[in-house]
């Protein structure tokens, strides 16, 4: 396979998938890429997504002409400074955490000049993990938020959008401070809230209460059987904006419970009915 | 159809469902039924689930060994009122409402001396309503709660658990105030949050952002699709519960906000792990 190098260090579920999507769609780069797990390396070149199976992390990302940091977001910061050392001017990284602006900040610091990093966020993946949950299919119409900084090159956030644009992914781009309030709001939230609900229910009521729970908590809890490890370390990573927005929705909430207090059934029935005819915004823009 | 006279006000899901079930499992029930839509109480005697249609709420009451109001619970307030006068010493009367202290307090207070009240909550049912959603078989191993009070007869209560017992359901028995406390948890607060986070989310984002949002927001807010006015009516009818409830889980948020704050990853950890281990025993008690 001939055409410029992308060089993805982690071959989990999203650079797994992120191999398999430029064989399928046929785009035109060359795959090189290293894991940790010897097995889901040789599961890569096996199923053909990867070109050239590297020995290191450095190795993986030497000459490439784009770099993929496809690793949980803890790991991207320490990875960063493993392969800093083994850049050189004109190649261009990116990543795929669900958090931005400290990762963006790290890139910045510890990057050697000449490189430019562009920090992405595919929004795709299922509750599966491992190389084994790879799908070629994973970002097929599903949004990818770049945040490259003011200074950040256009021809580098050009490049990074080619490669997510031929896999089929609707790219976007915001600064890294604005994704983060995003998806503090639609997605880190939302689990915060499924994690406490259900702590708290268990806390406050006795085991006979609960098997009186119906098919509604059931639905709202799904996501607490995500890896918590996981989910601490993006709500850690993104704890500022997560912090502010949880402080929002509290005031939200205690003016619900305002509501109640004062028996205002007509601005209660005003919140539902605007979040009901609301709710459909929220997949069709 | 011989045996004791049920008689049902109201024939939507739950109403319509009960006497269908009543039939499907030849529980030894005559049914008596009134609804204030005609058509409904049509289908009701065309399907063979009602063996009398009343001409007024109070003609299905009279007489009738056990009455079900099968009404919303807004509703039920009123209907009391009407009904009383029908009523003779010796009848039980029972209702469906998912909130129960407001009502048997109403009840005590409206119904003749020796009509015995025996608040209940089959807790099943559908977000699709009226009598064309009614399922013989929605009560099959599905909870229901019986709240009686202190002063009410052991007969009574007995007489409207062998009903529910003999359609599948699963009868609990708990204290007025204790049930509207364990909904409030698992049923009304979740509800409450879903549309709370609704409408934050498309307040405090631009358009463009929404499409970001992810299938986990889409699960999460399900329920919003419920109808306004029900919901409005079932957090004002158990509104004081409610914002207590509301009020402790704002504290519990509280203090998840303290620790990303603090940076206190290993609580966060503790809280998600929690939660996911404790999860099945929300349905497995």
């Amino acid at each position: 396979m001939t055409g410029p190098t992308v060089g993805i260090v982690g071959l989990g579920q999203i650079g797994g998938s992120l191999a398999a999507a430029i064989k399928v769609h046929g785009a035109p780069y060359r795959v090189r890429a290293w894991d940790r797990r010897t097995a889901s390396l040789a599961m890569g070149r096996e199923r053909g997504w990867v070109d050239e199976a590297a020995g290191s992390a450095a190795e993986a990302v030497a000459g490439a002409h784009l770099v993929v940091l496809a690793v949980p977001v803890t790991a991207v910061r320490r990875l960063l400074a493993e392969i800093a050392p083994a850049l050189d001017q004109g190649q261009i990284v990116t990543d795929v955490g669900s958090t931005k602006a400290s990762i963006v900040a790290e890139a910045a610091r510890v990057l050697p000049d000449g490189v430019d990093f562009v920090g992405g966020h595919p929004v795709a993946g299922t509750e599966r993990s491992g190389v084994e949950a790879a799908d070629p299919r994973l970002f097929d119409a599903r949004p990818c938020v770049l945040t490259p900084l003011p200074a950040t090159p256009a021809g580098a956030v050009d490049r990074v959008e080619a490669l997510w644009a031929s896999l089929g992914a609707r790219v976007v781009r915001m600064p890294p401070d604005a994704h983060d309030r995003v998806f503090a709001w639609v997605s880190h939230l939302p689990h915060l809230l499924a994690y406490t609900l259900t702590w708290a229910v268990l806390e406050k009521l006795q085991d006979r209460d609960l098997s009186l729970a119906g098919p509604s908590l059931r639905d709202w809890t799904r996501v607490v059987g995500s890896p918590p490890a996981l989910w601490r370390d993006i709500c850690m990573e993104n704890r500022e904006a997560l912090a502010r927005v949880l402080g929002e929705f509290e005031e939200e909430l205690a003016a619900v419970r305002k509501r109640l207090e004062t028996g205002d059934a007509e601005a209660l029935q005003s919140l539902f009915h605007g979040a009901k005819e609301g709710r459909s915004r929220l997949w069709t823009v």
